[in-house]
């Protein structure tokens, strides 16, 4: 592989430089991908394979990033689960049969990722070929929390009532759910992996919505059996969530290779709470991608020189905000890569 | 006063059993409420004497909690200092014309209280006639960082990239705001305490947004000016924030009475974390209120337990969700009242 930053990093050996991808980075703030995404939707694009691939591209053309990532949907492996999902990019995921009862959760299938969701092995293959070792290609799926929330609140969420209260109130039913999800995305990520995944990340976006004791009873065991399951020697395994700062050093018993953190949380702080054997993963504000590229240069540099330039791969602490300008987005990739000019 | 308790547990004085109050009480979630509502749209009913006295009583009279809060709204001293602000409970808040340049900033006002609210002096007034020394009457009103959001944002926000926005890229400007709200916030609380109100709230409540830099230099300062200016004798004063876990020691330097804190933090894990000179009240997850009777007195007893009876207020993390049933809004505060029995 020509640039092998990234996983060199994800396994703790030395870089020249930090490595530096956005998340949501094949996404609308892009001219390009909003040329493509106007004449499909985005459940179609996602199952594209041509289409998924060159927007998957795009990033890595446009700016130079050090990985690229397939583009998906963390629902797709929900759909091949038997739950109709609903994807438009304006008002988020729809799912207008949510899953509150046992009987619904028996009724789920543990698909198989082949026969159900070959567009995405599809996906992954050609984007090896089309990267040549060029740079690493990261697969990925939503955990079993997160995609839960999403199947149990039919939805996006502001308070996470319905999930909550299953979780709550129903206990033995919700972990049957979470049980399959696991299942399902044990199965999902092998088959990226095996297609040529080279690294693998797993968003449990909103498993910072739980306390540490829920934290630990409903996402970390679903989120350790996915990382104990799959083929890390192939693929290291980068964790996110969003809000991690009340159980960092739980999730730092998660198995993951990497963890990647939300902006609340002092990186040089996450370091010292999750020791040094875990590369770290973050941790801009996107919002701070808003501002001007001096801005965000002073910012990237000031959050490089905090990770120590080693075991730690410079990304945003959420995905990247579609408004962002394209100058801005590519001020930061440039902070990581003229460190060592 | 005939019970003080939640006086006494926010001044550090031993109480017989563990005081209890919900925020939102006085709200949708009681069918009283609503059939109030239905007649009257939201920002009438706050600025309605009595109806706003009936509504905040409801809660006593129905639930027994141990203090009455006035019922309003925090952008109601927005409105004051000059920009229009449309409030539905369904849609959120509305600012139509947000703040965005330095010259709106200029264009606002200190308001004088008793002159533009002078309807909140009254409702306190009249509810502290009402209570005849029943329970202690709450007063409340937004922290800068929080009202900044709304005022910049125009309304509430998923990932608040505006207000962000101006904080990072024009932070001269960003903080003549936010020391134009504290000022208005000063003079706002100083008269509800002269009108009567006995106990204040601040709500920082998305100041959980923010990375501990940014709270200590956008969110903090402002909160303690405020804690500084008040007269916290007559009234001691409570600070609220959503999301707190990454910076709860800084917050416990605000100067704040009591610290009420989000449901995903451990209570006994904060009382380490902020020492025990201060109270902390919360902080059940208002998720479990959507279960039954015997799970939220099995949670709330369980919280009781973990606050160990001295300077903790039970409350919820956050506010009570509107679907709740009242009979589990009542089992939350039985499980408080029915300890000592």
């Amino acid at each position: 592989m020509k640039n092998d930053l990234i996983i060199r990093a994800a396994r703790g050996q030395r870089t020249e430089r930090t490595p530096v991808w956005m998340m949501r980075q094949a996404g609308r703030y892009l001219p390009e991908y909003r040329a493509i995404r106007k004449d499909i939707e985005f459940l179609r694009l996602c199952k594209t394979v041509d289409l998924a691939v060159e927007v998957s591209l795009q990033p890595y053309r446009l700016l130079g990033v050090d990985a690229v990532i397939m583009f998906s949907d963390i629902l797709i492996p929900v759909e091949a689960m038997g739950q109709e999902v609903r994807l438009t990019e304006q008002k988020g995921p729809e799912l207008p049969s949510p899953i509150r009862t046992r009987e619904q959760v028996d009724q789920l299938i543990v698909p198989d990722p082949l026969e159900k969701t070959g567009f995405v092995m599809e996906i992954i293959r050609t984007l090896r070929r089309e990267l040549d070792g060029a740079v690493p290609l990261i697969g990925f799926a939503g955990a079993p929390w997160t995609l839960a929330a999403y199947m149990i609140e039919g939805g996006g969420s502001r308070n996470y009532a319905q999930v909550k209260r299953m979780m709550f109130a129903e206990p033995k039913t919700f972990h049957a759910l979470l049980d399959k999800i696991a299942d399902t995305v044990i199965l999902y990520l092998n088959a990226q992996i095996e297609a040529g995944a080279q690294i693998v990340q797993l968003f449990d976006s909103w498993a910072g919505e739980l306390s540490r004791r829920d934290y630990e009873e409903f996402a970390l065991p679903y989120e350790r059996k996915i990382f104990e399951s799959i083929n890390r020697q192939s693929a290291p395994a980068i964790l996110f969530i969003n809000g991690c700062g009340n159980f960092l050093e739980k999730m730092a018993a998660s198995g993951a290779d990497v963890l990647s953190i939300d902006w609340r949380i002092d990186l040089a702080e996450a370091r010292k709470r999750v020791g040094d054997n875990l590369t770290l993963q973050g941790n801009l504000d996107p919002c701070v991608l808003l501002t001007t590229p001096e801005i965000i240069t002073e910012k990237a540099r000031e959050l490089i020189r905090k990770g120590g330039g080693h075991r730690h791969i410079l990304n945003l602490g959420h995905g990247i905000l579609p408004p962002t300008l394209v100058e801005n987005a590519r001020a930061f990739i440039e902070a990581a890569k003229t460190q060592a000019d």
